[in-house]
């Protein structure tokens, strides 16, 4: 695996201290539940360290240094886009009943799904409270933008349960569905430290559009993973999309490709037994076969490209641009 | 049962089309749920007239008129608190699994629970996003304040159900509960309009103070009519809540009363298997004994006198003062 960049790892210590900050506003039961899911804690409420890589709050706090502001100033906006993103993981765990998170059981099977539910809407609304509570204009403008990649999110996740009892998604539905459920926070975490500090315009669109690509290519990137990545990289079983026959961006692909292979997935993703490890195999095979694999490599080395001419074009800092350019490295090469 | 004041029914077709307005935005999938929920439509998606008594816009415009601002201004504050307030329903019935809401099959009984979930994400999200679209100084301070008051009722709805659990609740505990799940979004929905307004901050205190104590009377009606109501006014089983054996104000009342049916009514209380229909008439009839019905109906009253002293302080206009009045009374004197 590629290294980390700094720019990940280096304001991570201020936005951890920043997190469990706001969480203390929380009621002790619903901040149990966070503490769990931030991976701060374990089942029975110890000190942990089971954090996930934190990829957002480092997006916004480069776009603060994109705009020339201080990461005092995006702190509030590192925080809520990461909160908002633990909300919606909370909430699809319980909403795709995935009993594990981050190697750990996921914290509806531990609290109940009452408990999920309201951890969820407790960190939606602190989300929030924590830009709101900065009295500037752009706090407001990070606010309006939070709440927007909030809906999208929202329509990503409802399209996605809909694509389930579907057996006609097709690949532009499959892409919107991307964009909505996991471009629209990335877009939003690479610009809302911008944002917060009142850049430009331009450079807050120039952001958000790198940070749309970059999360279509991140998503691409996170299907093939789901296929064949290793179950030490994803925390998951092998194939394991496959297994719960999910409609990926690379299968829906191969299902809308017309070659030969298309029938015969089509017809073991829409059996109704659970398939069996012969199957899942054969599964892999014909998406590949039907060219899921290659496109969706291809589509993400695309993205990344389209992502990187917003960079050329906004005329910021060219160490920063360079940071933004690795991040969008290492978030496509993951293990696959 | 008492007419519904004028001021209820006032705003209520302006109200009405702006949240239709407002639910255009939610994508396809999620309006459809919300549309049941709000009662527009019916299980097929037909148009229905379902609604709720829309109490909260109704204190919401009534709050302008008493900082002398139009409706026009508090529009989007009064459409806000009944998203709120709808977001906490649909959420809290599926925690609570109650597959009743307003005389008909709660919405995750129709929609299933994930869509009832992402229905309630989108209003919470919505609510904040209608505040921010407004570029003022009141919006921002409306929009804090509701964020505060949804902390509240998630803070309120987690001790409730941390209730279940406990056989040792204390009376100020259950009115914390109360006044965290119940008062603190109608206090937001008496004051918001003033806020949108601009008002001045004492009159958005008074106001913030009117609601809270209205809110508490408020309950703690809800609390008689669960155990003494009509199953036509609750559109609930009769003793419905001692089915369920919630620990409702008054019974929390009666179980730290120190009288001797405490004790009979605490062992009802804790056993493991569902009360015969002669146990519910009994435990009725033990929490009226320890006093549960009359300090219920008797706080309430205090509760709104309270309630009016802030009106009193507050120098509003009399004619508003006037409709506030009415409302305190009209909630407390529902059918019971």
């Amino acid at each position: 695996m590629t290294t980390v960049p700094t720019s990940i790892t280096d304001g991570r210590a201020l936005v951890d201290q920043a997190m469990r900050a706001a969480a203390e506003r929380l009621d002790p039961w619903t901040r149990r539940v966070v503490a769990y899911h931030l991976g701060w804690t374990d089942e029975d409420g110890r000190p942990a360290a089971a954090g996930g890589k934190a990829l957002r709050p480092a997006l916004a706090l480069l776009s603060a240094r994109a705009a020339g502001t201080s990461y005092e100033t995006a702190l509030p906006g590192a925080v809520a886009v990461e909160f908002v993103h633990a909300f919606s993981l909370l909430h699809d765990d319980i909403m795709d009943g995935d009993r594990t998170r981050r190697h750990r059981p996921a914290a509806w099977t531990v609290f109940g799904p009452s408990a999920a539910i309201l951890g969820g809407d407790a960190l939606l609304a602190l989300s929030e409270e924590l830009l709101l509570d900065q009295h500037t204009r752009g706090a407001h403008w990070a606010a309006r933008a939070l709440t927007a990649a909030t809906q999208r999110l929202i329509s990503g996740q409802a399209l996605d349960i809909g694509f389930e009892s579907r057996d006609d998604v097709a690949l532009d539905e499959c892409l919107t569905m991307a964009a909505d459920k996991t471009g629209a926070l990335l877009a939003c975490a690479c610009s809302i430290g911008a944002m917060l500090g009142e850049g430009p315009t331009r450079l807050v669109t120039d952001l958000t559009g790198y940070g749309a690509e970059m999360g279509l290519a991140f998503q691409l990137v996170d299907d093939l993973l789901g296929i064949w990545g290793s179950p030490e990289t994803t925390g998951k079983p092998v194939l394991s999309d496959l297994r719960t026959r999910k409609k990926s961006l690379p299968v829906v692909y191969a299902l809308n490709s017309g070659r030969p292979e298309s029938e015969r997935l089509a017809e073991l993703y829409t059996r109704p037994e659970p398939p069996s490890e012969d199957a899942l195999r054969e599964m892999a095979r014909l998406v590949e076969a039907a060219g899921g694999r290659d496109w969706a490599a291809a589509e993400a080395d695309r993205r990344i490209a389209s992502a990187g001419r917003y960079l050329d074009d906004s005329g910021m800092d060219d160490v920063v641009a360079a940071e933004f350019r690795d991040i969008a490295l290492f978030v496509t090469s993951r293990d696959h």
